[in-house]
Parts: structure tokens; sequence; C-alpha cells
């Protein structure tokens, strides 16, 4: 018998499809819910880019859930979605809005049937207002929550950030919106719906950025790795033997020990790099000087030359690098497994650490409806005549 | 009577300080739960930073807390801090590792007074494991976590994103392993302490890229704006007469759609052009030749041009747009508020949506220990003469 997890004994309907959605059902699968993998017939999208080689995402993204195929586009099988709705806990999708009225298997509806039902919508926009149909990636998320336009050099183009940010803070709020209804419901027996709009979920990582606007004048710049207000000075990117070094001076101390790593006090005697003030006044000079002192070295030993002087710093990891990365894996949060459909990946934990519980148990995403009717037999006692038919009726 | 919220009758009480503590708290006041913000006597970091100017991110992220002035370092600071926690369940902080024990208020301490308290904490590397005691700021979390290494031109440095997203992605992580922890003790009975590390709750977004990866070759190239395994053309940021636009092309009805909106059919017949694979082998000359279509028009005017042909795009919004953004205003997701510290300002709300509530009203900030006689005197039943004691001992 497995360690009850702070959510044993949820059952959560899974429609959710890439990253955002998935990201939300994958907390809660680790938290220990019973998540049930509702896939379309020719599997979900990320599974079917897996195929294609693309495969950690959705390894990892799917680990703990059991995967139905069913198909929604019949009667049939919208029967059986809204059967198991009847004794789940949590509905979660992230189609585009209107799609599940569409379907017959709004929230109203599913909810009139089984009002101990939490169902739980992510959107790009969400499921009103003027931008509700305006298509949402994560691509052009980052466009329209200005997340681009802070992001690059200062000559340079508006740029995205590598990773996919705006998926993902969608989905773990999303999560946190599913389990504070899981609560209210604990508590007051009420079920309710919750919505994340990806829009949304954005807003508040630009608030730092938003401060700077002044009304009249042009929004802020890109800095490209300075301040965002170019108050603080040395603050950027440097160059190094291997690559290259985060540096954050923000007082008067870690500047003179910053100074101490690279044995350059005199130039703390020098009046044009006294102050934070003097030193933004010439600032390209300043990341110059600073970058000759890095740029013999490699990052590693710049790093620790600099953490000996407790001056904030980092080296600029490469993604083979974090995939290793030593403190992860001795924390549980990376693991290295053998997947049965993938072979042998480094597979991300939740973040989520809950005390006194080991790190979730990293049950491989298995074959497209290979759950289901095991999932079928348990949830709905359909007999194996029934799934019979089912299946020869490519319903499931 | 405000209508009661799910997290209506928690009690937390808030040492966080910058981003990633006070958005997890400030998702728990928007939620409905009592936050008492316990700040040093010269008052939290960014409070300091709201006084220079910088006021957006504290007046957003402390909305709906009440301010307790406390000087930790005093016996009788951190004898009411116990006496707090005795009746509080939730202590949420984001100090250094170590930090709390040190004070003697470490979470088996605090736990072992009152067994339902959960105690909730954030740090850049987490409370174990050989990176615990690194430096973390949210830049030095991008460059550790890979993030930078793949943001940027194929030809330039590694840069960071701009806005927050480090802090943030844990600030919401450490929000949803609060909530989790507080439904499985209304379950269970069981309170636990829970921990996010700023790095482990932003290898999730990192996935996609981190597929590409292949034993013995250099990581992934940073790709601009382009689509990270470069298999999508035209997927790229285009420049329009007053900004940019972002443009992704996932399958060949939106190249014809693409192709309609710009009066461009003809280029569909070219052989050169008619498949994803030969666009990608000649994405420069593709991307030119998109940008030469989209270079006259104004960004909205593409937009629209584009949604009428249902091909993936959008805006790249500067800050001032997204902060007078008409959608997020009509959903009250945004609001322009008089704040009595600050002036008029628009403040985001909570990205939680809660089916059947109205948005959390905007409670503004107040000064500096302006609700510490009253919290004190409600939590604690201290009397006149005991608070102006203190007071005087300037302990609170």
């Amino acid at each position: 018998m497995d360690t009850p997890r702070p959510l044993t004994g949820i059952t959560v309907l899974d429609l959710t499809q890439i990253y955002n959605g998935p990201y939300a059902t994958f907390l809660l699968a680790a938290g220990g819910a019973s998540v049930v993998k509702i896939e379309p017939p020719g599997g979900e999208h990320l599974r079917r880019r897996a195929e294609g080689g693309f495969v950690l995402p959705f390894a990892a993204l799917n680990a703990g859930k059991r995967s139905l195929r069913l198909d929604l586009k019949t009667e049939a099988g919208r029967d059986i979605l809204r059967r198991l709705a009847l004794g789940a806990d949590v509905l979660v999708e992230n189609f585009a809005p209107g799609v599940m009225d569409r379907l017959g298997l709004g929230a109203a509806a599913l909810q009139a049937a089984n009002p101990r039902l939490i169902c739980a919508a992510s959107s790009g926009y969400g499921s009103d207002g003027p931008y509700r149909d305006y298509p949402a990636m994560d691509l052009t998320v980052q466009a329209m929550a200005g997340f681009m336009s802070i992001t690059g050099e200062a000559d340079g183009p508006p740029l995205k950030t590598g990773p996919a940010v705006s998926d993902f803070l969608a989905g773990v709020h999303l999560y946190g919106a599913i389990v504070t209804a899981l609560l209210e419901r604990e508590r007051t027996g009420r079920a309710r719906s919750v919505e994340v709009a990806m829009l949304e979920a954005n807003v508040f990582p630009l608030l730092s950025a938003m401060s700077l606007l002044k009304p009249g004048d042009p929004p802020p710049a890109r800095v490209g790795n300075r301040h965002g207000g170019l108050s603080l000075s040395p603050c950027n990117v440097y160059p190094c033997a291997d690559g290259h070094i985060a540096i954050i001076v923000g007082n008067e101390g870690q500047w003179h020990g910053l100074l101490r790593a690279f044995g350059q006090q005199a130039v703390g005697e020098n009046p044009r790099f006294r102050t934070v003030r003097e030193r933004c006044a010439r600032m390209d000079l300043v990341d110059a000087m600073v970058g000759e002192w890095t740029a013999p070295h490699p990052k590693g030993r710049v790093f620790e030359m600099l953490l000996a002087e407790r001056v904030p710093a980092a080296p600029v990891r490469t993604l083979d690098e974090v995939a290793a990365d030593p403190h992860m894996l001795a924390r549980g949060a990376l693991e290295r497994v053998e997947h049965p459909l993938y072979g042998p990946i480094t597979v991300p934990h939740s973040p989520l650490r809950m005390g006194g519980l080991p790190v979730e148990a990293h049950v491989p995403t298995g074959a497209l409806g290979g759950d289901g009717r095991a999932v079928l037999a348990e949830l709905l006692g359909l007999d194996d005549a029934t799934l019979d038919a089912l299946a020869a009726a490519k319903v499931i």
C-alpha cells in the first residue's frame, strides 16, 4: 500500500493538451490524485509529437496519468464522459472557449448532474471579454503580454524567452485554482468552476518593468541583461573562457567583494567608480572592465571566486548542464528513468515539496488508450462485452 | 458582511519579501485568507523601493494584507511571533535557508507548539542539496536554470527574459504547495511543511528545448524568435509600421491563410515554398518575404488580416498597451485604483478565477506597521498598555 498523498482519493478527468492544462494535471497526479487522461482517437497532440521524437515534454507531463482513448465526436463517447463526470471530483480542459459547450459537455450541464464536480478551464484569454477567441499559443501570448517588448538587446528586435513560460505560468496557476476549489469544497461542500487565462497569469512578472512607465513617455526600452531601471552596475552577463556568467552587484559591499575577487581593489579608490550612481553614469565602461576580468577564466571558476566574496552571481548554464544538474539529482528533483515507450530519459518531478513525503514515483506514461478498459471497468463497472462493443465501434 | 471566499477564516503569517513569497501570500489573500504581513523595523525591501518611486510591484503584491512591524532581532519580537504562530494556520517565508532556524523560529519548533501549523518556505535552491547556499535572485536563477542559454539571437549572447519569471514561477508554485497542504490538513488533520526551490520551479518550461538535446552534440543553439526545433516556417516576429507582430504557421492550411491575407496566393504555387520542409530549407528567405508583406502595415491591422484567415498571430505589445489592456480591464483582471500611499495606479487582480465569486476587492497596502496594534489586539488580545510598551521598546 502506497503512502497516502495529499490528493489521494481525488478523481480527475483530464481532457487537456500540450503544456498548460497537462502541467496542472501533472501536479495533481504528483499530489496523489487519480488522473484519467482522456485522449482523442489519434492521441493527444503532444503524444503525436513524442512519436516524432519530441519525447521529453510528453513523458514528463503525463507521468502518473492513465490513458483512456475516447471519441467525443460520437454520442457514445460523450455519454461515457458524462457518466465518468458523475463520479469525478474534477474535470480539467484547455480547449478554446466554447468547445465543451458545443459538445454538450459544458460545466453547467455536468454540474447539474454532479453538483460536487469542479470544472476547471484554461485558455489564452478566458471565457469572456473581447479577446476571448484570439489564437493562443506560448508565442502569441508572450507577444500580447508584453514579455517580448522587454526582452532583447537595446538596439535589437523584441525577443521571445526560449522556455515556454507563458504556457507553464498558466498551468501552475490552473493547479492552484483547482486545489483552492477542492479546499473550499472540503470546507463548505460547495464546488465551483475555475478558470485561468494565460494572458492574466503572465501579468505579475511584468510589474517591475511596468513600474517604469511614465505617462507621456515612451515605454521602457529593452536593456539586454542589464537591470530594468538601469540603476545597478555592474549588473550584466559577462564573457568567460567557456561561456558566460551573470553578476548582479546590489550594494557597495558587493562591489568591493567583486574587486577583491579579481584583485582589483585599486579600482575601488577611483572616484569615477566609487558609487553606484558613478558606475551607472559609465555603465558601458564598467561592463567592459568587468568583462575583461571574467574573460580569461572558466565560468565555474569565476562563480567560485565570486561566491567566496558573497557577490550574487551564477554561471549561465547550458541545457545539458541543467539536465545533469547534480543538485537536482541529489534532491530527487530530477531522476534518470528507463521509459517503456521512449527508453532512458531524465525527468523532473513536481516542484511542490511536501515535508515528510517522498518525491512522487515516476509512473511512466503508457500507450494511447492503454488503461482505457481498466479505467472504465473500475469507474463505470463496464463488463468485457460492453468494452468489446465500444472498442469495435471505435468509441474507445 | 463580505461574501465568504475559498480561504476565508485561514490565518497566514507572512514573513516574505520581494516577489517570490509575496506573490504566494498575495494569492492567499485574494482567496480570502487573513494575511498578516510581518515586516522588519525598516519595512520590507520592496516597500523601501516603493518609497523610492518603484511603486507598482509593492502595491499590487501586498494588496489585501495587514502590515505588522515586528523586530525579530529582539526576544520580545520572537516571542510575539511564536504566540501568533500558536493560533495561525500557515507561516510563509522566503529567507535564505537556515535563517528561521537561527532565529529559533524553525518549522520543527513552531509545529511542536502548534501541530496544525503549515510552515511554507521558498528559496533559490531549497533547504538541502549542494547548492543550498548559493545566492538566488531572479537573474541568477535564470542563468542557472538554463533560461538564458536558449533566449537570444543565434549569433548573440545569452539573454535574460525581461519579466521576473523565475521569481514568479516559484511564487505561484509556493501558493499551490500551501493550498495543497491546507487541503490535506482539512481531509486528514495532518499539517505538513512545504517547500519550493526556485530552480526546480523553473524546469518544466525548459522541457521542449531539452528534448532537442542529443548525447555527444552541443546543446541546442539560441534561435531568436524562431521555433525551437527550427521545424516551422514562417514562425518569427516580423516588422510592422509601428512595431512588430508574432506569427506562427503550424500547418499548410495556415500557410495558405497567410498568403490569402496578403494577397500572395501565387507564392503558394511555388514548389520552393510548398511544404514546411521546403520553407524550413530556406527560412531566411521566407522570413524576409513575410517581413516585406507585414512591414507597410500597422501591427493591429496585420493582426486583423491574419485573424480573418485564422492564422495564429499576435501584435508585440508594449507595456503601456498591456497596462491599459481593454480585455483585462473588461474582465476585471486589471483595475484602476486610487492608492492612499501612491496615488492613481492600475493593479492586476489574482489570475485565479473562481466561478460565482466576484474578483477580490483591491484593499490597498497600508503604511508600515499600520495594522500592528489592531492585529495584536485581535489575535493575541494584547491591551493598550502592553502595546504601548512594545512600541516604546521598538519591538513593534
